[in-house]
């Protein structure tokens, strides 16, 4: 006995050393992931997703140049150790590795570094994925510090002497987070979890599910067995599903199996599916794999208005469902990276995941390699929307080593924009270039269109803020300055006084006298006009029904922002009702890429010539989670990264509201009624204001009295306001 | 027997309808073959076969950007058919296919295209390999005259209507001639044929084998069993394959196998292998498979001195092994594509193989894509012989549309050259731009080198002319202009009248005082120069033991090539025996890479401070089949595609000579003696020229006396002429 426990004594203390020694290298040990050159995984991955798409079964790839990675990377990293070490390499991809300018011969899974200081180089190829590594010493890991660069111009001379002037041009290495050394980022696909059908009505060699909402994923046929076809007929309306001639998406497969479950290989979006088979095959049941980014969803809504909160809580699911690898336009077709559309999931993200990597990474594909041979997605506007982009992230953010990574290829898009101006400095649609502004009837695209305009003026704003962050002065000023001159030229050249507002084109020189919404709108929100011409574009632009109205949910999302922008939360809550609470009467589980109020019957699925060519999971179909964030909770960052921020509610008609905003560090929590407002945030200095018919009490801050019954307080991390008012 | 008859003559009649049948059918269809976007299948493969280099078994890659081939790419062809017929189609990448905008559901094999007009349309993505197709129909073909274009930005509008102005750029597509539909372009290699070692050395477990001459391929281990390591040593001297510690190119394998024969996976350079391997292991024999570009040897050149006819054979030898899938430097190392290198290896082929594609192959992954970010290798100097190879092309092949075609690309390398000049004009070496210029110890490359200039003023005028071909008559003015100006601004700056030549460099706007052989050389077969200075640069440069000798075949390439332009055929003959032949007497059965006739023993192999670091297999080393071919033969181009040119023989000090010289069409055959000269050619219309002390006398032709004893007379096709005469 006496023995047994000395033994035992001994184990546990080797237990308990290994426990400790496992402990501190969990606790010191480094978090290794798989990294590669900036972008490249993006334009990679982007381009297997949006090469996915398919119609009826063929396959229909984007319209624009695809990029490609850069198959030959140098990976280095310069570094010190206490303490010799030994470190893991796993690569994708041919390689090299040298220590100290020395190469290690062969192909070491584990290199040995003595302590001192060092500099390890890899050198990887590979053409059919994105060359990238993963080293994971105790001190030594492969993360964004490490550079790398695509040519590294380092020759030898005759006597072997390497050159002594070098001009490499390195970046910090790219990374999606991927910590798992055995998952080679070549193989990465989102998450999936199995789904129930909510009916499946049987007829002989038929069925019919319906998964009770809009979905997406793989459909999973469980105990099939059987030889012969089996057909799959996907509707995001019933009306498609059964329409197997006409629906969009179609899969048909030969099985030949005892027994077991057959998953189908593509991914679709639908609600419903009809399913044929063959007299030899039956089918038990039918289930699917519901695909999804493993976004977090932060942000939250809740109000007194059980339509709104519908509204909010679809649109919530309909970004989320069009969140993937990439923001894409939506789940049916055409799954691509389209700027324009993704612009507002950006804006939307900000409100509901504050997803940052999603935004970069949706940034980086559209943006693909140099040189620029055509606007992003081919649409001039969708360019502009790519500058508009990175100044929201920064804002949102204050992410700056992004945009200086970035700046380069900024820098060369600007290039291509400023390369198309005309004589008189305008951009206007050349041959090639799509102006696509929104899906409008008789939308004019012709000549120097002022909308063109105005985002070109807004993105070299964006260049010039830009431009500094990159230590670039002198194109801060170039840049601040052709935007000032093309800011003043549009308002001498397209505002019309008769008319109250900016008209939509000039063409050969002369400004029709068309008012559309499109420029006046923008000019609102980028606080481009002064009050005068903004209570001018509201009463004969915003306001007024001989203006040609918005049909889609793209530029709705824009016009009601305008109103909001102007206070008139009450309005556009109605609007808001009316058009997204139509979508919701007519039976929709996530919103739409185009809805008229006017179309009924089978008419609303039909787009693109085609009976149900709309989509009907949009992104940009879920706009109101941005809106009610930003213009009713009334939260937004007023320096980059919500370093300040200011909380402004707005209850439009609600009687009350609260909701979380996330931010890069922690939430802003606001509630409010027509009584108290309570604010609460975990990091920041924010600003509330509000309006009083009386005077506010607040016994955590000094309120501060200001101009027109408004008041103001700021806000401390940690605490909990609550101000007591009389809502106006 | 009478029925048997009957029956045969039924077959008869069969076969011999099948044999009409197929006949008619080999005589109407054309010619189908794999093709893909112009350019994408040499960045692909180039990129394939640079990343095959390795050290010892470590790999070792380029140190420049590598570029990628367009992922998506989108075919089409207008054609009209008199009568239906059916197509088949074999595609490398996910693809679509439409006939006459409408989309063909699914992926079918064949399609079934209706007589009269058609338009048919593939979208292929390929990230891996080339996006290629092979359309196989009876009139219907996939070659050289479809379209290819990797972004054609038809978008469609809401109602399904594509857009009406198209933008797109198309380019006739690229082929290599792959006529099997079966055998994809990504799985191409080079032919191979089984070889004998020439002697085995036996000793247990060693094995030392020679190949009797400098060869290329896969060692094979004919008859091995047993289970243990085998490796090789390889050697281009037997010094390098029995210093087991320090050769190059070693490789190891683990082996375990009853019986059967062992190749390894990877080619390589080698004359001696040095194989060792483990006791329980036994081979019966060695050998090899060589791989070699079935380029067809066309050229030949034979004369009264046994040395030279030698130094061709070898030379010529040297070449082929260098011609591979792309004009590479060594067999060795680097095996890369070198702009410089290759340079030299399109002049060889003239005279040899006259094998076009080898030469616009390489060109084409030279130059890669767009963004230009370096110079070509990092080289500047390489940049230029990148315009200067195009340049000869036009003259040795008059193909047209490969200028046009390629075009942009010279233009985008000619704005990165142009953007590079400093404030007078000139270029020097920036931060990252290697200026090569040869290997010479000591050898300046500071400041402003005349030597670059005049490169930089030849590619000027090359892209004169090309921009001419490719109908962009404003920039023709402009490089015209610039070539112009930069010409008189060398000769103001670097010509030196006390040193009678071009001085070597400026150095802070300043002329040095230092002559070396380059600018000068060059100035010459450029025709830069007067009658006088050409004299003087002949005498105090060319001709002047106490300018710097030149110790690498590469530049001697040009120093003997500007002496025989002058006249020095005799001069350069003693001095192609003295060189090439030395390089013999030490054992060469290729020529090396560097041969300093001062340096001897295990000396002769080392460079880049490595003991066999040198290659002894460089496609520089193979000039004497360029300079017998122009100098001696004296047969070159006067107009693009030998439609003119001048055969203008001069023996140098040989009794006689004769040789034969490929061109676009057939070839030129030249005999000559001090007492003859015999010429015919297959095209063209040809000058000969000579010189005789007495008059000369032809039957088949009229003789025109000309100045100083020089008469020509012309060369019709076809004619064999005989020419009497007294060689001076």
């Amino acid at each position: 006995m006496k023995k047994d426990q000395t033994v035992n004594l001994k184990y546990a203390v080797v237990i308990a050393l290994l426990g400790f020694m496992l402990f501190s290298g969990t606790a010191k040990a480094q978090k290794a992931s798989w990294i590669w050159y900036p972008g490249d995984y993006e334009v990679w991955l982007s381009n297997k997703m949006q090469n996915r798409r398919t119609e009826r079964g063929t396959f229909l790839p984007p319209f624009w140049k695809l990029d490609s990675h850069y198959v030959l990377m140098n990976f280095h990293k310069d570094f010190e150790l206490a303490e010799p070490e030994d470190a893991k390499l796993y690569v994708e991809g041919q390689h090299n590795i040298s220590l100290d300018g020395t190469t290690i011969r062969g192909y070491p899974k584990t290199i040995h570094i003595p302590a001192g200081k060092h500099r390890i180089s890899l050198k990887v190829y590979n053409q059919a994925n994105v060359p990238a590594i993963f080293v994971q010493g105790r001190h030594l890991v492969s993360d964004t510090s490490w550079l790398v660069t695509c040519e590294d111009k380092e020759w030898i001379d005759a006597s072997g002497k390497t050159s002594d002037v070098s001009a490499t041009k390195y970046l910090m290495a790219g990374s999606w987070g991927f910590n798992d050394p055995v998952v080679l980022p070549s193989t990465y696909h989102l998450p999936v979890e199995p789904k129930k059908a909510v009916s499946i009505d049987e007829k002989p060699h038929h069925m019919f599910v319906d998964f009770g909402k809009e979905t997406f994923g793989y459909i999973k046929l469980n105990g099939i067995k059987g030889k012969g076809k089996v057909s799959l007929y996907f509707g995001e309306s019933p009306n498609e599903a059964t329409d197997t001639a006409r629906c969009e998406l179609a899969d048909k497969v030969d099985i030949d199996q005892r027994s077991g479950d057959y998953t189908f290989n593509g991914s679709r979006a639908f609600r419903y599916v009809s399913i044929y088979y063959d007299d030899n095959i039956s089918i038990n049941d039918v289930s699917m794999l519901y695909e999804y980014s493993p976004v977090k969803q932060r942000g939250s809504f809740r109000c007194s208005d059980e339509e709104v909160n519908k509204i909010w809580d679809v649109a919530a699911y309909t970004l989320h469902l069009n969140t993937r690898e990439f923001f894409i336009d939506g789940i049916k077709r055409d799954r691509w990276v389209w700027s324009g559309d993704a612009y507002q999931s950006y804006l939307m993200n900000y409100y509901l995941f504050f997803d940052s990597p999603t935004v970069t990474h949706t940034l980086l594909a559209l943006r693909g390699k140099d040189p620029v041979t055509s606007h992003i997605n081919t649409i001039m506007d969708y360019t502009f929307y790519w500058f508009l982009g990175i100044n929201d992230y920064y804002q949102y953010t204050g992410d700056k080593t992004f945009i200086q990574q970035n700046y380069p290829r900024m820098q060369s898009m600007m290039d291509f924009c400023l390369s198309r101006r005309d004589k008189d400095g305008f951009v206007q649609g050349q041959t090639g270039d799509w102006v696509f502004i929104d899906w409008a009837d008789g939308l004019s695209k012709q000549g120097e269109v002022s909308f063109e305009q105005i985002l070109l003026c807004r993105s070299l704003e964006t260049m010039a803020e830009c431009a500094k962050l990159a230590h670039d002065s002198t194109r801060a000023v170039k840049y601040a300055q052709i935007a000032a001159y093309l800011k003043a030229k549009i308002f001498s050249y397209y505002w019309n006084d008769q008319k109250h507002a900016l008209v939509h084109s000039r063409i050969d020189g002369k400004p029709t006298d068309n008012v559309t919404r499109y420029a006046n709108m923008f000019s609102i929100f980028f606080n481009y006009l002064d009050e005068a011409k903004k209570q001018d574009v509201k009463k004969y632009v915003l306001l007024n029904n001989d203006v040609p109205k918005i049909t889609t949910p793209y530029m709705r999302f824009y016009e009601l922002e305008a109103l909001c922008a102007m206070g008139e939360q009450s309005y556009v809550l109605k609007q808001m009702k009316d058009y997204w609470g139509g979508m919701l009467k007519l039976g929709a589980t996530s919103f739409w890429e185009e809805y008229n109020p006017a179309k009924s019957g089978a008419d609303v699925y039909a787009m693109y010539g085609r009976p149900y060519g709309k989509s009907l999971c949009h992104a940009w179909g879920a706009s109101p989670i941005y809106l009610l964030g930003k213009y009713y909770l009334g939260v937004k960052p007023t320096s980059p990264g919500y370093k300040e921020y200011i909380v402004e509610p707005n209850l439009g008609s609600l009687q009350w509201m609260q909701g979380s905003i996330p931010t890069p560090n922690g939430d802003i929590r606001v509630y409010a009624s027509t009584k108290v407002i309570k604010v609460s945030a975990d990091d920041g200095v924010g600003t509330l204001r509000f309006k009083s018919k009386t005077k506010p009490v607040c016994k955590q801050a000094n309120i501060v009295s200001k101009d027109d019954n408004v008041y103001e307080l700021q806000i401390q991390k940690g605490q909990n306001l609550v101000v007591d008012y009389n809502a106006m």
